[in-house]
């Protein structure tokens, strides 16, 4: 975090008061323990939420989202289920987040207000960040943000002393949270890597965070993006010769896809433009939105040279004009798709285009991205990756960047979080050969509370409700397992609706069924196979006894089950088959 | 190809007859064209199917399948378009495999009869394999399959003359097929690797290759896949090396997860297994079966000590254990993915197991793949993959390997193929930093026609038809985009079905729309929606005027826009709305 007026310069690693002013919580005969445990975050990439709990006191540590796995189609992201607050919202003394990213902001608009609105304790970035996305679900007003800097020690009930540190990540103001307790500091890195020659930002505060390390370290819970990457993560420095070299070299138009929200490599984009006499177009919305927040908060040094709009730039040589936007991921509305597709309001790719990929791809997105590059390598442009070049520096400690962060931190238990299972497992490995005891290293489920007591710390058998809370559209948490098992089957085979129409005295056929199928087979050309299943349901209404109780469902059963062999048989698909009796 | 008896040794490189017995054609007047285009194949990976066309003569070389992209949900693979060979079936001289892979072989068996089963030229194992695959469809007794060995010289009518030369790929049997044709040789690489240690093959014939060269080639056809991987891809015996040293540490049961076709890889493990006193169980079906027939036709090595069966596999010792499986790419029924769902029959993990992925991610599996490893560590087993740890060579060459292709066969011309579109970009570049000349590189459009003649070669601005042929269980092309726009639909937001009874005369409603809906929303829980949306479905049939001649269809479509606007303005989902008039 660097956190700063504009232009003021701080000295790294420089904070007077931490060594001697450091509040020192003691447990007393009674204090309860503190539990620790996650609202789906310990153990999933998203949805970052931790919950430190001591008595009457709750710290949340981020709320952020994730978006849908394999297998939930339609669902737009997944948020922290916040059920085991439930009752407790008057003791949460406050919710620290530690950065921008959605993945640890992006509950909070949907979830703030059923807490409570408590504090949000973050650097200037990300609360501007924050409310801005607040705005699009109204209540901003009611947010409650207080900035914290790194030599901020924040009282948080009477159990918690909440103290920031510096860390380097791929978004600005990024720290780790150090929480005092009545046993120990527990140190919460948040998403980081170290970056000795940062752009726009300080390093991270090695000193502050050695200082923790000398203090005492009771419990370290730290990121495991890329616990399985070995070596160190590149400086965002690095980056800049790579790209200043494709700048400079650069005979056609340059287009820079990247996230919107990774301001440093647009900020080095501009400055190397300035040094080569080449002009910078901006676009997108949210990337637009986010250089101006940035630019305001005095995160970005942007010269008005550099920067040109869409009428200057339609005007300016190839040669001169580098275009910065999002949809790197291959994100279906971004601007690199839009021009990709040719639906972009001004921009096509024409022969000698150069495209930069700056940034890495998303698992899940793999092939959405490859076929995005085909798609603009066959418009004849020259595409730029970072598996080919470093025009990206990832935002997460690697291997022997994680071993740095455990050395000097050298905490007494450690708890790898923020990473599928397998990196979690990866991440205890490097702590065992850095030194923790195995015993010491807890691998959790998702919701396993943690605990800590005079006794030492130790994982329990007590599990917090997890489930997922689904968004889709306006609803949050109304997704059920059986509308999206529903989903997953009328995606594979569609379905085949059949509408009998009844009398409702004899239960006697009027007229003949419809039959309706979508998703299935194409209608116009299965006349016969539809004609077939039509005489079977003619003859299983025929042959029900329509004077049962339970005539009704036995009739759909029968037609359901019937019909779904009969067209399995006929085509091996097994579409959803929905009969509807109509009675008249 | 190492086309030989059972334990026969071939010295690799010396093939007596090719420097001087080859058949040289020439063009004499009047010769036609050789065409070149793929049936959707230059471009994809899968559904390999390139057509060379002189004349009367056409030979086709391979003939794949490839599995569904993003948006064909429900899709089982897709097969080459054979539109473009319709009525000439009778000039088709032959149908040459490269080898034994799906890509390469799965179009076959629904293909073949509609083209006359022309005779499949190809080497024993991958003979064996279609027989095999031919066996599920039926007609294996019309099948006509020739052998080739490498020293062949086949003529496929007066215009080509087919020559088969050995390469590496990560099944055995592997060749490249050289074509002399009336304007000179085109050289189709088939997949291929260098491998100068090899196991249970023979190295690359690169002597064989360089005659080629020397020769001189018109155009090479040249795989893609690895075009952008840096370096030299490893060889078979370097994963030997990695497999003995985890094999020999190996404290519990090692299961060892791969592709059923990469048989090269189980002889290994039995192999070293023999080696180190340890016991293989190898395990599903496929596995199995591949095994068998490379046993049976000498492409493996076994002896009856280090196999054992089931019930012995249960009896010994976790340590003198290893169970070679497929699912490695996490493949819905395969034996590790049932064992990790606790579904297998006899085989649970448990801690102290060592899982070995000895197979690389295909693209698209990413995910399914990370998941897999999680449930497996979760259970407390250790995972080894190829990212860790070289326990995977890929079969295809990287860019040292196919430069030092280029560089034997010296191509006049040159075309890269089996890739998407940025892969052949790349191997172009690579092409022509070793010296084939700008314009005599090709990257074509699948169903591009390329043409040689006495001027030379070049891309013509013909096309043929390539458009996806789908698999849909019994149906082949029988979906339509129509159908598979409805599953896309039907996955993101579910069904919305009104039916509406009304008297025939008078159009009057009779009784209360029904409402039924699938994957929108969870119907228990919104029965206030429900009835809101069918309020409106009896306003729209009260004012609609029943005496338009057109009423039904202006009445179906009031109610899809009227009801489907409703329910996204109250969910912000979309489901397909389907209305159904009932007349009684």
């Amino acid at each position: 975090m660097s956190v700063r007026a504009p232009g003021t310069h701080v000295t790294p690693g420089i904070h007077t008061d931490h060594p001697t002013a450091q509040k020192h919580l003691t447990a007393v005969a009674g204090t309860p323990p503190v539990k620790v445990y996650a609202l789906g975050g310990l153990e999933e990439i998203g949805r970052n939420c931790t919950v430190f709990e001591c008595g009457d006191d709750i710290v949340i540590v981020d709320m952020g989202l994730m978006f849908p796995e394999e297998g939930m189609p339609g669902i737009d992201y997944i948020i922290p289920n916040i059920a085991p607050l439930k009752g407790k919202e008057k003791n949460i003394r406050g919710i620290i987040v530690t950065h921008g990213h959605m993945d640890h902001i992006g509950g909070l608009p949907l979830l703030i207000g059923k807490l409570g609105f408590p504090v949000i304790f973050t650097a200037p970035l990300t609360a501007g960040i924050i409310r801005k996305r607040q705005e699009e679900y109204g209540n901003v007003n009611q947010l409650k943000i207080q900035m914290v800097t790194t030599n901020a020690k924040i009282a948080l009930g009477k159990n918690f002393t909440f103290e920031p540190f510096h860390v380097n990540h791929n978004i600005s103001d990024a720290f780790g949270a150090a929480l005092h307790t009545p046993y120990g500091t527990m140190i919460y890195t948040g998403d980081f890597k170290f970056d000795f020659t940062p752009v726009n930002d300080e390093p991270a505060d090695l000193t502050h965070i050695a200082m923790f390390g000398a203090r005492g370290v009771l419990c370290m819970f730290s990121d495991s993006t890329n616990a399985e990457s070995p070596g160190h993560q590149i400086s965002e420095s690095q980056v800049g010769l790579e790209l200043e070299r494709i700048i400079a070299n650069a005979k056609g138009r340059l287009i820079i896809g990247t996230f919107s929200s990774l301001l440093t490599r647009a900020q080095q984009i501009i400055t190397i433009a300035e040094k080569h006499g080449k002009k910078v177009l901006i676009e997108g919305r949210s990337m637009n939105a986010n250089v101006e927040l940035a630019h305001q908060l005095g995160y970005m040094h942007i010269k008005p040279g550099p920067i040109i709009d869409e009428g200057a730039a339609m005007r300016i040589a190839d040669d001169k004009l580098i275009i910065v936007c999002t949809g790197a991921q291959g994100e279906k509305n971004a601007v690199l798709m839009r021009v990709a597709n040719n639906e972009h309001r001004f921009l096509q790719i024409k022969p000698g285009d150069g495209i930069v990929f700056s940034s890495s791809v998303i698992p899940g997105n793999e092939r959405t991205v490859q076929s995005l590059k085909d798609t603009l390598v066959r418009q004849g442009a020259k595409v730029y990756h970072y598996q080919n070049l470093d025009v990206h520096a990832g935002g997460h400690a690697k291997q022997e960047d994680l071993k740095l962060m455990l050395r000097l931190m050298k905490p007494k238990y450690f708890m790898p979080i923020h990473g599928n299972r397998f990196l979690l497992e990866a991440h205890a490995d490097l702590a065992e050969v850095v030194g923790v005891p195995r015993p010491n290293i807890f691998v959790a489920e998702n919701g396993q509370v943690i605990e800590f007591d005079n006794e030492g710390g130790r994982m329990t058998k007590d599990k917090v409700l997890t489930d997922y809370v689904m968004v889709d559209g306006l609803g949050v948490g109304d997704v059920s397992q059986v509308v999206l098992r529903d989903r997953v089957m009328l995606a594979e085979d569609g379905i085949f609706v059949i509408i009998a129409t009844v009398e409702k005295k004899t239960g006697q056929l009027v007229g003949s069924p419809d039959i309706i199928s979508r998703g299935f087979v194409y209608m116009r050309e299965n006349k016969e196979l539809i004609e077939r299943s039509r005489a079977r349901v003619k003859k299983i209404l025929k042959d029900t006894d329509s004077r049962s109780p339970a005539f009704d469902d036995h009739l759909k059963n029968k037609l359901r089950n019937d019909v779904g062999q009969f067209l399995f048989h006929e085509t091996k698909r097994r579409p959803m088959v929905l009969p509807v009796i109509i009675e008249v």
